[in-house]
């Protein structure tokens, strides 16, 4: 793959695995905007969060190349690939960190765990336009194509004009039919947590053990514009993240307390 | 160890180890304020952010107990270990949940990177007062007694009042002499970025890898009212973190566009 000058190039990556159909849905799409080098693991990261891997060595390797795309698997988080691709794989800065599609929504909370934007985030914090795709469906089955006139939505909007530094999109797509999807919101991202049911069972040793297993809980439900509500009502939710975790809101207080 | 009605209960973790030399120092000063029981793994989890275990069992052992405190292993990430003990260890919901004395800081943005940090927001997001404590220093001989009075002093000051839900706190103490810390500054997070570098090697075969290496560079090293200033000022910086990771101040600006 030649890079020319006038070519955007598009670093994608994900964290349900190299052959995961949401990244190939992505790939598709991207290749419409430009040269696209895909950095991902063989197998999923979910729920890695922004998480590093600093204890053992990273390892990549050039699965294939052709006249639209380069495909790397690395060893590492998506965290990981994203740094490592910008440091050592890339000829250049890319244009942008595109991260997905996400099997099951990264609404609410789920951003603060999401190995899928963890890498937008990344990307955002070397100054890059950065976004994460997710699907709001964790069936073997979700239809992705769901989602790419809404990709091409963004990612138009975002050739345009840049996002300001530190700050990626969380995209989060209802999986309904095409023709169900009543169009774009932009929200913030809802109060909420998961209420975690851990399952306990017993090994072949008679030894316990604990599956992770957990139920979202939406704390507003009611609030009309939060991430949970869009895709409850068949919205694109559109939410700015931002790597700036103060509470700016709750300075003065906690200043009045020390 | 027998949790009475009137005792204060404090969950205890940290990203680096049972064995590390911060979190028995932080586990001295807990027992002044309450029953404590504390869970960590074995070995450390640095830089694991708010990373799940969902592809492995967790398994989880008591190791020791006293009077004055509990101590299991986890082989998961901090936040399983938050998870696990508030959902299968504890007798009730802890008054505290409490993480550290990392041995380093978690200054700027990594807050995003820390598990740590990580602990202190899974504890929030349960609606339990939460703080994560940091000593800005990696030598293996580092003095984290040095950290006590503020740690005192901040636990003190939760204790007289909650914080509101879904924040915590983000607490770093320069490594330098007692009597050489200026106080404590409330702030919030420093704009920045790690710089890579990673080390490419040859491993014995000829193969590959790559070693994760940075230095931080603060983006704002004029500004006076960031974690960072405070620390190269010998400030114990205190800084609030909130798991909304909205950027709320470009919502507007993002609907122009959309």
């Amino acid at each position: 793959m030649v890079i020319e000058k006038d070519d955007k190039l598009i670093l994608l990556t994900n964290d349900d695995g190299l052959y995961a159909a949401g990244l190939r849905t992505l790939l598709e799409v991207m290749e419409e905007f430009g040269k696209v080098v895909l950095i991902s693991t063989l197998e999923s990261q979910s729920g890695m969060s922004q998480a590093l891997t600093v204890k053992t060595p990273l390892r990549v390797k050039l699965l294939e190349e052709n006249e639209k795309h380069r495909i790397y698997t690395c060893n590492g988080t998506p965290t990981d690939s994203i740094k490592i691709a910008i440091n050592q794989l890339l000829e250049r800065k890319p244009d942008f960190v595109v991260s997905g599609i996400n099997h099951g929504s990264n609404s609410s909370v789920s951003v603060l765990y999401s190995g899928t934007m963890a890498a937008a985030l990344e990307g955002c914090l070397y100054g890059i336009c950065s976004v994460g795709f997710s699907l709001n469906s964790y069936l073997p089955t979700a239809d992705f194509s769901v989602c790419n006139k809404y990709i091409r939505i963004v990612m138009k909007n975002l050739a345009k004009k840049q996002l300001p530094y530190g700050v990626c999109l969380n995209v989060n797509i209802p999986a309904v039919k095409k023709n169900e999807i009543k169009g774009i919101m932009i929200c913030r991202q809802s109060k909420g947590n998961w209420k975690e049911e851990f399952e306990k069972r017993k090994d072949p040793t008679g030894k316990t053990y604990y599956w992770l297993t957990g139920i979202f809980q939406n704390h507003e439900p009611e609030s009309l514009d939060t991430d949970e509500w869009a895709l409850a009502n068949n919205y694109v939710s559109l939410v700015p993240v931002t790597v700036d975790m103060t509470a700016h809101w709750y300075l003065d207080e906690l200043k009045k307390r020390f």
